[in-house]
């Protein structure tokens, strides 16, 4: 890839907070260039009228585009719609010869009838689920780069699969008995006039929500099926989310039984088992023994911390992974299957994007 | 009683956190009188020196004094000390004729090879041990009423046993395979001079500690043992305890089995169990069928909200419970067993603490 | 007053932040029981429900009844409406024979152009304004005594008159330039689904707001006149509001000028000015010369912390004072004007009040 | 400037929150290179272990190196130490021919009884008061570009100064009545075991500190009166800084007189003279009329937005001003003061720094 030569990127959906991410990881990347940003109900006003934050840096006038318009002039469209809408929109832009990456949950799995329950929809165009790629990188990067369709996976599933595919892959927990429970920050439920997210609705509080059924479970199943080797639907989890008073990020913590493949299990090993595993990838942060993730040492970034503990009392493994909600559970993952998908170093434009203090 | 006549209690301790919400609560309380506030390197200085809120409300000035000088003029005396210097204090002002209610994990465990393999310690006095009384009211009043040494529960124990008492003393759940993930506000840490608890650490920032071993996992185990009518040691449990950026509250998150005995087992189920068994139960409030505790919703408060989930497609169950840290957790809980211990209504005084909106 | 009867007290808009930190506030109050809360949107609704924290605190239902419904068995009715709406409703109320508190700015000014200028309405019942007491008890406590309608004060007003009055009642301060600024919680924007007050727009933000023209700066110059024994109109200010991300709170940093009968000003001065001023008053705490006011010692509770410092290079007096925005700033100070009109002591049910820790 | 030639950069005190914003700056900056980064008591450990954040982005080992030994291989050091500290090293890094940023206040006044009476310190070497440069690049760049020692500017005068600049310049404010309040978040007080920054001390607080006498009082008015053509103490300003429960941002609220030189002052006059004075600056953003300065949009960033208001009624201007503490008004302006010196264009590395949503 001629690094020189810019390539056309734009976003169905730029005002909502997944989409001024995508905008933030575009802006500062060397190689994708911003073209169009689509959003219905601000089309006229310049992205950084919507989000002061971005003034100099991004003040692209939103536009109400078409499909087919945004396509004629974009090398790779991303869109961040709600489910139901891409399934719709995704179609026209791939006829028209764009690349996709798909922020919903409508191209995320391979198994139909587990779509559409998890998503009460009926899928208007299933040939594709077969096509599109699961867009987790550390694991799917081949599949990536001959891709027209990407399917961005979801915050809470990157987060729990990070931390499990090692013991998944090499079968070294029991697969019928993982529970997840999970922590998002705010911004996760999207920008939106909602009281149930107003400030004084959440500051200092604290809660479980969507404690049986929420979609993510049949995603995160379905993948860690796959990572086992086997079909979606043999593995089950137990999913719980909770919100937590901050804007970006995101800890699970994984509770599983050591398999009889994991023979004398330590909290070094499990440590080791991470260190083997993720030791080529860049946005997988192992953290040294005896350390454990921070919500606080990810945010903004597209870094990913992960660690386990082996409790010999009751002979189960707690695995930990941090992660940003926003980034690496959506935006900036996106722009590193983007790399992925044009050829580019995976982590172009990428590595330096951190909070600091 | 009479409750014109006033009961004298004295808090050691009495500049931490947990001293602070003791002087909040006994402050507004119709029938106790604070008597001494304890607190060495404070002393001289008025308490609302210390603590500004406190100004026109209490304005005792603190003391450095022996625990025999406190026990002189004080009915009940109160220590929030650390473990190991509570089991020394405590007995003086036994001794002394007093009632105690003590913070600490001294005199918690009826298993003295569980107290010392848990807290590192070798108990000086443990014949004191059978005689105390563990204070959660809910499970102990009974006992609370004729008991001259209160051990008031650990803020993650009362928030786990008041979750789990339902299923456990009706054999409900198996016991092998109890799951506690618990999220706690900063306060809990108590008050220091501590970088790891310094604002710009800890904002915005959200982790698991004490992955492994953690204190109060063995108070939470004997405990289980005991409202299950097993011996100390029977059950185990999972605890993982996280820390969260809000200063004030504590969730509990717990997966179980339901046992053979828990036939058709449904969320509503689960929420009617929790009616029946709490329904006398003023602190104890059961959310209706569909509503998840939020911590916002009892914190500085004497109340703990629970409900409970029923996962049909992996057969667990998720109890959920909410308090305060400090309120329910720790010094309200002991204010509501100092009304037991001397014949009040446990009410008395702490109904309509809460911090509203 | 017998202090065993009780005295009906209802609530025409229960369900905002205001309405809902009166039931707390009349919760826990000894005389004072709450009759009907009143909020069309919930109605059948327990306020339990819409407020968790509530939960056997207050399980009143909440009804929506006509003001003429809620007066017959009410002898004081709190109306926390928009203002245009509580000109409509009070006078109905006050026809029926019940006291009246007042929450919105329609009864707050004396002089009836500076009213509709600054509300843009016409008022329908300006005969009323003559009558109508400023409900700041500090200086009006006598006419509350007799009223029947008590205007209840703005917050940023009773923020700013209490730390100014001293010096304007003994004309110890240049009245021609008052600079107000001042800080508020969220909570001061009422409880809506509206974008601009969703946790991830304000969370780590602060910035002003209103800075010409806020409503509350016409009130607070009519209320400076007649503390400097002027008319409405003499005294104006200049006034800054800023928006905070906590949930609760209000501080108030004023600059003036000392006037000729001001002389030696020193910090010490006016520590000891303040300490004169306010010797009688329990919830204005003077605090300690060199220490200065901070929203957490204040916040949840109807105290006022006031100090003020001078800076001899520019020759400017600092004034600070720090409220609960929702407390002394409006439900918990409209509790204690209505222990004033009904001849109890204005600290009943209001002394213990606080948050801590 | 060959830009494939990189610049060595060390930083003595690289482990406070100074030191770590810096480490942010340089690490995504395509000229300058982390060479050294000093700090005693953590010495030996991996940058990356001390601020988790920077894993895989700065591993570089803290050194305990003497300035000397620093300045062996760097083109550049910055000094992030205490006052009094900096003015002994920083000469030593000047002999060894390296050029100089320092953080503290030893070389940023002209005047030498100014520093010595605002820092209670004898100056080592007033000597060099004369040709440090004031490293403000947008008044000062064209000194930048041959000066050996830039002394960064404090925060709060870096957030004042720009807003008043293009009134002082231009004479078009009355000099003798400014007044600044302004609110930084936490990480202003830097990295420190100390109760006062403790998250249960701070959180839902605010409060004014050092309302007499902070020390940016005496470097802002310096500053104002040569911005006005004047000499050190030509101008005096009042100042009161406030900390606001956030950990990074400031906002500046500032008060003055128009002069007789600004005829006709509206707020779209105030508006326009910001647009024209700081047409080609690219991190003043001067916000559209009617728009105010919000923290949330600046942090984490180089850039500081301004705008401003006319009182009609009480006949001031209010002027605005928000940036980051640690990014304009500390470690991404001396970034930018770093280009400068080095013959860069002065947004190289930082226009793309921003947090987004």
């Amino acid at each position: 890839m001629d690094s020189s030569k810019k390539i056309n990127v734009s976003i169905i959906g730029a005002t909502g907070y997944v989409g001024a991410e995508l905008v933030r990881g575009f802006s500062s990347h060397p190689v994708f260039e911003l073209r169009h940003l689509i959003g219905r109900s601000f089309a006229g006003q310049k992205f950084s009228d919507v989000y002061p934050e971005f003034r100099s840096v991004c003040d692209i006038v939103i536009e109400d585009l078409s499909p087919e318009e945004v396509a004629k002039d974009s090398d790779l469209v991303i869109t961040a719609l709600p489910h139901g809408v891409s399934s719709q929109q995704v179609p026209v832009l791939l006829n028209a010869g764009c690349k996709v990456i798909d922020h919903s949950g409508d191209f995320r799995y391979k198994d139909l009838a587990t779509y559409e329950k998890s998503y009460k929809l009926e899928h208007p165009h299933p040939e594709l689920l077969a096509d599109a790629v699961y867009g987790l990188p550390e694991f799917y990067r081949d599949q990536l780069k001959d891709t027209k369709l990407t399917a961005n996976p979801g915050c809470y599933p990157t987060c729990s699969l990070i931390a499990l595919a090692p013991f998944l892959k090499n079968h070294l927990i029991e697969e019928d008995s993982i529970i997840i429970d999970a922590v998002s920050g705010v911004s996760g439920a999207g920008r939106k006039s909602d009281l149930a997210y107003a400030y004084c609705e959440l500051d200092e509080g604290f809660k479980p929500y969507g404690a049986v059924g929420h979609r993510h479970t049949t995603e995160i199943a379905e993948q860690c099926s796959f990572l086992a080797g086997k079909n979606s639907g043999d593995i089950k989890v137990t999913f719980t989310p909770h919100l937590a008073p901050f804007k970006r990020g995101m800890l699970a913590t994984i509770y599983c039984k050591p398999s009889k493949s994991l023979e004398d299990v330590t909290s070094a090993k499990i440590n080791d088992i991470y260190n083997e595993f993720y030791k080529e990838e860049t946005f997988v942060r192992v953290l040294p023994q005896g350390v454990l993730p921070d919500v606080k040492a990810v945010s903004y970034s597209n870094y990913i911390d992960v660690n386990g503990v082996y409790d010999a009392e009751t002979g189960l493994i707690k695995l930990f992974s941090a992660q940003d909600n926003l980034g690496k559970g959506a935006a900036l993952q996106a722009v590193q299957a983007a790399n992925a998908m044009f050829g580019l170093d995976e982590t172009t434009g990428l590595k330096t994007i951190i909070r600091g203090v």
